[in-house]
């Protein structure tokens, strides 16, 4: 591969107002997302060419907006892992699946972090808005019936999403693409982490913080299927495309689940926190 | 809407090699599908122009060979309906559903008439490759939260459209994404009917027929929700993007439910006919 950054962000430049790709210092920025909800002016440099060949430069810029690591027109589809961690099926009280249960978010869910809310529609506002803390992976390149003993060479990298259910929608219906594919049920961000930086990515904390209360707490390391079973799973007879992203699924503690339930409300501060990678901070907006 | 065909084709011409679009005459070609299958010198007056706002010239060229009506980088998925059928529910002895059931399948699922093959690959090689005779509607323009009294006014235009299913793995799985998205696995055409041409959607005649039997004969007057209810609630709090293909679901006599049970095999001869539009006729090859 030939890029060579290991903490991408996508942002909008205090500069010039213009969307940029950066590689984060993260000596200086341990969390980016927290480093810019918390004022602080955060330099990054910037990176030149797309996020599949990026090169880091020596040019600084200053950021202004962060946004989700890959825009709308560089994913085909977001495929996403339902039932995948052990402690979550426990919970569900659902056997552990025999085989990986995707189901699709269009494209059009995705969203950024922070001043991108979390935008409940309608038909979501009935006390039924939930999250999902996830790793989500995004592909470098296209590739069909993938060997699993191939597949981490597929993973560009690694970031937080939150898989945002309307769950009265999704328990009135066998099929799950429409409660969780409303349009920006699936924020990513804020940084991209690189296969060479994130160590060992079965063996990584993962918490939801709803308003300040950690309300998921798991580990990567409770997945059923692994990325690369994941991939290889997916990718029989199918093509999976450059820039798909793969939500991989969330540990136990959705809203839904915990006595007394806890729901997205409008204004709320949602936040995916991943080790090695950072806080997906999120405000929720009822539209 | 500023296009003024009826009846669109989408072509590789004899004479130069190319793509183009073509409007058919219906008087001379009634069923395209059927004509360049019995190797009939087909002459269509070009289109120019895309899709979206194609105008019938008077240069005509002649088929080599059909291609789906929309090409897939003009497709951002196709979004299916599960269980639409009244007569297909009551076959299957599963309730009307309340809400339509939707699945997604990506556009790397999107397929041709007659020379593209169903492809069926190693996983779906069990004796459970299956089809489902739909009709196909593809969206004009993108639209959020679509008033039911408006939704018509999305409609491009009518397709035949086979959803072609792995039924081992969708049994196996509570999610249809995989099982009903393998490559290939959404053969479309050959003709896109305006909504000035088609009559009425909801009266049309719909067959499926395997090696010249035919094992599925029902009318879209069975959907449970018409299109414009379908439109009108997938659309709430998400943004259908223009050139979204839906596949509307489908009868009764699908494979696995026949007795005996009918299984795509290699070589067999597949078609979906539908009153108004004509055959999309598929050879089925085990890859």
């Amino acid at each position: 591969m030939s890029f060579n950054w290991t903490n991408l962000i996508r942002f909008i430049s205090e500069e010039d107002g213009q969307i940029h790709l950066g590689e984060v210092d993260t000596k200086k920025y341990p969390d980016i997302g927290l480093a810019v909800l918390n004022g602080e002016k955060v330099a990054v440099k910037l990176i030149k060419g797309s996020i599949f060949d990026g090169v880091v430069t020596e040019t600084t810029m200053h950021v202004g907006r962060l946004l989700a690591p890959i825009g709308i027109e560089e994913v085909p589809i977001i495929r996403c892992m339902g039932l995948n961690y052990r402690d979550h099926a426990k919970e569900a009280n659902m056997p552990i699946p025999d085989v990986p249960v995707l189901f699709i978010k269009p494209r059009t869910a995705l969203n950024g972090p922070y001043t991108a809310k979390i935008n409940v529609p309608k038909i979501a506002q009935d006390g039924s808005s939930d999250y999902e803390a996830e790793l989500s992976i995004v592909l470098s390149k296209s590739g069909r019936d993938i060997p699993e003993s191939e597949a981490m060479d597929y993973v560009l990298g690694y970031t937080c999403s939150n898989d945002v259910s309307a769950r009265t929608q999704q328990f009135k219906n066998s099929q799950w693409c429409f409660s969780k594919g409303l349009d920006g049920s699936c924020p990513i961000g804020p940084v991209l982490v690189s296969p060479s930086a994130i160590g060992n990515p079965h063996n990584l904390r993962i918490k939801a913080i709803h308003n300040g209360t950690v309300v998921q707490d798991s580990n990567t390391r409770e997945m059923i299927f692994d990325i690369a079973k994941t991939i290889a799973f997916l990718s029989q007879g199918t093509t999976l495309e450059r820039g798909t992203i793969i939500m991989t699924g969330t540990g136990p503690g959705i809203g839904v689940m915990r006595n007394p339930k806890v729901v997205l409300n409008d204004g709320d501060d949602m936040r995916v926190e991943i080790e090695n990678i950072g806080t997906l901070i999120n405000k929720v907006h009822y539209e």
